[in-house]
């Protein structure tokens, strides 16, 4: 305790005793067997336990990326890893490190959503008008608009439609998707492109900002989500057994150069030293 | 391609095109919304869809730890992280470097498992008397045996217990679970220790091993089962504002020596060169 | 090699043949025993020798932070980290994962530097008036300059002076560390707090910045210069053999909170599904 | 402070005051400016001063490897990684991951010598009779000896030879290097293989142990000495602004086979269920 007489720790999220677990308050014993693991992700985030529409909800975003191939640089990295260093826990923190600012998390999409949202709502409405203002704000900055765009689909992401569907038959969809919404019509209008459509990880957040999922816990999901793949793909590495994977001489541009240290060193006085 | 005609990288886990992915040969878009994420983990692992019955399986095993409270070295270690570095991708990326040796991994009960029922196999019967053989050889080393145990349980671990029921229930139960009690029975037996339990770790094991998972795969969907509780820590922690986190002068043995680094170098013949 | 005729990756680092090593042109055989340590950072960084007034600067700031004890977050980090996974690999990156945002990492002041110095350059003048131009805008946008202030020093911090005097005695100093210097100035007289010093991270990012390194390589240097204090907390930790550190439960505030999950699954309209 | 009235930490690596920083007792003050980096890397990992020799051998063995181009995996993964999540950190953190089993790391090495030497000193003496008996004990488990051989060198290695020449100058060489010599004649005479060499790195283990490193450390010099390469790699690959490497399709073996999920879920028993 410090001198205010508060403890250095404070958590709710769980708490361990000799004979069982409390996540959230709930018996881990009782737990295991009643809850798909997408629920008790959803009971450790949000604190309470959803409703059975916001497991199966939980379930499909958990399920919209799951894994791309060799074109996604942390499964490449991870397999890298575990060709000189054949460790499952290893590959793992190494794909989570190449999540960041060119992979298509939904936190840039949800950060956006829930300042907009609020910053409408704070200046009396969050309707067309409003989207349209935030439009204006973001296209002066020269930003772009996170979660729009899609390199092959024009109009409509079926997948990110399906989320939508989903969403409204699980009873998940409300004010925030709606909100987004309005900011893509807005910013088709004013950038004259109806064609451009919202994408899969724009309207992931939507959702999840929609339950109330901070921006960080929108990348923590998003990561758990692709957790499966890797470790698919490192388990398939080391069975590769490639040992030391590297890239190919011909793949490469070399700087073919050559210099003489001892003669550069007597230029650039360092006999005095050596 | 090399010289042989293979190409560098070989992978049959997921296939990505423009407008869809394929996970192990399944529409990305059409698996939305239909399988649970716990029976992508398993299509994504093992290559082929789980029964319905495997698929909660899936959700009991992934359930079973899910988060210990700041008992946990790596939960602790990701919050000392945050504290510094206000990121999520690296907070779980150090939770996971915290798995390891002494960590209670099934990896570790895994592979007794699968070797020793090998071994049995082999040399022609995996009943109890083999299952005595492999002890006493695992005795003789005096290696401990991995997944007995428990600082509070005594002849039964409600939560492995559960496991079982659910594995029998599910239809997923089978020899190499039947294997793992046969050499708890000839482990207690000859320890004269009847009240060591299989705890939960031990039967994730066995049952992820009668399910078909490698060892190196039960790390990954070990860690994978904590990811959840490592978010909502992490979460916790960054919306906490505690920065810079430290470990309070008063639980540390400090080393108060000062020592004088002109003479000791003087000492040490560090003149000529300074 | 893609359609344009480039290959797919490019460095200039070095080259490896079967026999020797060539570092930005230099044989690795000729090197060893010839360059310090440092001189070698410098090389890999800068792609050209340093001189040695160059190079005993780098081993000035190399050595300017070294170690904190254990109140630094990535220290405590790594020690958590090992006591589950002894493992010097894992304590390693562990550490470095816990530099960001709320240490005191030269990047952000070696940004400063170098993005005023560009804009009053282009403006025209990099004096006294130009600094406070910068000075005032910064101010305007309420973000805190970086690299000024100490906890404990006033008017001067003397790690600061030693590496500025240095600087000065190998040749190093320069236009960008003047700027700095300026910078410094305008904001003690603006803010009318002539005690606020500029501390050592703002002297290393202006001497490095001088030197002519990169923002991003400033936190790479950084790091560097912390490695050998966490591998000597990492092997101190293994060789201390405390297994599994916790966080001792009289230092958590936990929420006691318990709840019926059987009961509260009921109410949530689980029944239909489980 | 426990039961015990032990505190819960215990260091004596460094102690941080309000105005100085005391590494291993020294004021880190006094030491900038003073001692080289390497020095200062003996220093935290020894607990005492080196002498000016130990301190150029440090020099000497910290820029035997430096770096190995596209050719060591860890620079490959960390160029993947920033790629997508542009951060020195994420970059330097995914480098050091690399390092295991199949890496030529001085630990393998380092730990056969300290064991078999302990052995031999037990046993009476550590002379060639003695390796000849540690050799025919290892090639009987058939586990190959770390750090001999080269893809390239024969009879001798230059670099391995340089580092036995400075170490032999600066007074650093001894008993532990002798034994090594011994063990490497011992094999080479039982294999009848003259013609293989100590390579680079089985001597920095020999002269690693030599100067009291235990193998943990060892590994932990190896990444220290690979840090500024990695710094330079990362550096390179974020100005050259390639967003999200993938691996070129043509080098990629993919499984094309395509399934058809409703259909298996229905053979699978699933239509119960969803």
């Amino acid at each position: 305790m410090d001198a205010s007489g508060k403890r250095y720790w404070s958590t709710s999220v769980s708490e361990a005793e000799a004979a069982d677990v409390f996540i959230r308050g709930y018996s881990l014993g009782e737990l295991i067997g009643r809850l798909p693991f997408s629920a008790a992700t959803f009971l450790l985030l949000r604190g309470k336990l959803p409703t059975p529409g916001e497991s199966r909800m939980m379930d499909a975003l958990l399920c919209s990326v799951l894994d791309y191939a060799l074109k996604k640089p942390g499964t490449v990295a991870a397999r890298y890893c575990v060709s000189a260093n054949p460790s499952m826990v290893a590959g793992l923190a190494t794909a989570v490190l190449s999540v960041g600012e060119y992979t298509l998390a939904p936190d840039q999409a949800g950060r956006l959503i829930l300042e907009s949202f609020t910053d409408a709502n704070r200046a009396g409405a969050v309707d067309d008008a409003a989207a349209g203002l935030q439009i204006e704000k973001l296209r002066a900055t020269g930003r772009r608009v996170p979660g729009f765009g899609h390199p092959v689909f024009r109009f409509t992401d079926p997948r990110a439609q399906k989320l939508k569907d989903i969403a409204r038959a699980e009873g998940v969809w409300g004010p925030l998707c709606d909100w987004y919404e309005a900011l893509h019509r807005a910013f088709t209008t004013r950038a004259k492109k109806p064609e451009i459509v919202i994408n899969e990880v724009g309207m992931m957040a939507a959702i999840l900002a929609q339950m109330g999922f901070t921006p960080e816990e929108m990348t923590g999901i998003a990561i758990l989500s692709s957790v499966p793949g890797v470790i698919a793909h490192v388990s398939e590495e080391i069975q590769g057994k490639v040992r030391i994977r590297t890239v190919p001489d011909e793949a490469v541009e070399y700087d073919h150069r050559r210099r003489d240290l001892k003669a550069d060193m007597a230029a650039g006085d360092w006999q005095a030293d050596r």
